[in-house]
């Protein structure tokens, strides 16, 4: 299956679905309301499907107006299994016609599968996919495919930036996005309460392993009435700590959940890593949920991080 | 004249120095020791001469050791202004051959100047002067230059990164050069002791003009023995907040003296603000130095950033 492959079955059909994870982020709803904006620029319906959609992100979603339409055809970007779906996973699980993916381990099964674990971001193939429809990329649509591009790959400073993601980011930058607003918006705001979370997560930091593991946690009482918007990219904070191999954060959830990301700079799996707790993702970020208490959370984590490292 | 001219022009010398400005960053280390290897590739004697060295650039210092020669011809790149050459000011002023840079407010006298103010960084100018002298580049040398243009333009993230800086970044990636490690160290990497600061700086921090106005402040023992290295890019931290339009960051130095950085995004004139003590810059980022004592500064500052909202 090629993307060009795929631009023809797109061609083929009409009434489309297009599916994000849950507290979906500036990848995959880059992709959707790019992929979303070209469909119906070639006169097809389309709309998005989101859940636990972040405040931000505005500037993409006001794009594209709900339709109606009886759907017909379901397609996910960035989505890398079923369950991540969240509260829309009973409803599509088992009939997604195209998965467009670019997490190696995507489980999701579909008629259709293009899964390229090269691209930084699946805005990547997204980009080339509207080019393979024949769909002009207007603003709107480089906006979209910026915003994807741009946030997956840390502003092009993540290890995951290939010469590719450059020379498209380069080319959406051509075709007129607004590279300074997105930026100022991803990656140079913070709330005041943001700022303050920051300072209460560094005050509560957990070092082991000889200090080649960096830990931090925020508790539902910490983040209480923020939105993911505003707790977003903490996951990097440890991993930056000069000698740390392996930054992992955890995040109480309700209900004693709690979920874990793990982010290393190459020299540890961090897949591995989370595999150990029947998570999963990529060498350099991955994540998994831990049921139990903060304390038992943290501590079988530094023991797993004791045994790594 | 045109970057082919600069190209035939250096063909046509020999032993070179080349100069950087003082407390020298990515984009003129990159520019300088880049051209450097290449004159030195094609043939020729070329050294670089910096001053105020910060201690993180090992990796591009040290791939080119100082050359024994009589110097016939000088280079600058990416200095402004002959007063930026600081201790080596005395020596070159009035001396300079060729000056190469991309700020547009450069006042240096030369015979052979080329200033291109759409270069986000020099290192792009030097990147196709390279390319002209028929060099190769290698991947110590497209190391040099993804480090100038990475740093000028914080990643990709500034403004003022064009498709051009992406397309060469793009070209230096598939030359080979290192962006994994040289983002690691530019972006990504924070002492323990900064990661103390920052948390230590947040809990100062005072707002003031209805929150417009945001102040954070080091003092010399929260930052004894820190290099400037390590306390880079603090003057970012209160722009970033959402809501303040201008950050401040004051700095005490021996003396009772008071380093004042202010920074915008641009609806507030910095350079006006600091203007009022006898300071100056550009609009978005400008700095004053006021004597006294923490207090009293932080009272003028308040003062003057409520007449100012």
């Amino acid at each position: 299956m090629t993307v060009k492959d795929l631009a023809s079955i797109l061609k083929q059909n009409n009434n489309f679905e297009i599916l994000t994870h849950n507290y979906p982020d500036g990848d995959c709803l880059g992709c959707g309301y790019g992929l979303c904006l070209a469909l119906r620029q070639i006169g097809k319906n389309a709309n998005v499907i989101t859940t636990d959609m972040p405040k931000n992100f505005s500037f993409i979603t006001d794009k594209a107006e709900p339709q109606d339409f009886e759907p017909e055809f379901i397609v996910s970007t960035d989505v890398a299994d079923t369950k991540l779906l969240g509260k829309n996973e009973d409803k599509y699980k088992g009939r997604i016609d195209m998965c467009i993916d670019h997490h190696g381990s995507n489980t999701i099964e579909a008629q259709y599968r293009y899964v390229d674990s090269e691209a930084a971001a699946a805005g990547e193939i997204i980009f080339e996919l509207i080019k393979e429809l024949g769909a002009e990329i207007t603003v709107d649509i480089a906006n979209c495919l910026y915003t994807a591009l741009s946030t997956d790959t840390g502003c092009f400073c993540y290890v995951n930036t290939t010469s590719r993601t450059l020379r498209i980011a380069a080319d959406l930058l051509d075709l007129g996005c607004d590279s300074a607003y997105i930026n100022k918006v991803m990656f140079e705001t913070k709330t005041k309460r943001r700022i303050e979370l920051e300072r209460d997560i560094l005050d509560k930091m957990i070092f082991c392993a000889d200090d080649k593991c960096a830990m931090i946690y925020t508790t539902c009482e910490m983040v209480e009435g923020m939105g993911d918007d505003e707790t977003e990219g903490i996951a990097s904070i440890p991993r930056q700590i000069e000698g740390v191999k392996l930054g992992i954060t955890i995040r109480e959830k309700q209900g004693g959940e709690y979920k874990v990301s793990a982010r290393t700079n190459g020299d540890v799996d961090a897949c591995a890593f989370c595999a150990q707790f029947g998570g999963g993702g990529h060498i350099g970020a991955a994540g998994c949920t831990i049921k139990g208490t903060l304390e038992s959370t943290i501590e079988m984590l530094r023991k797993a991080a004791e045994k790594t490292l």
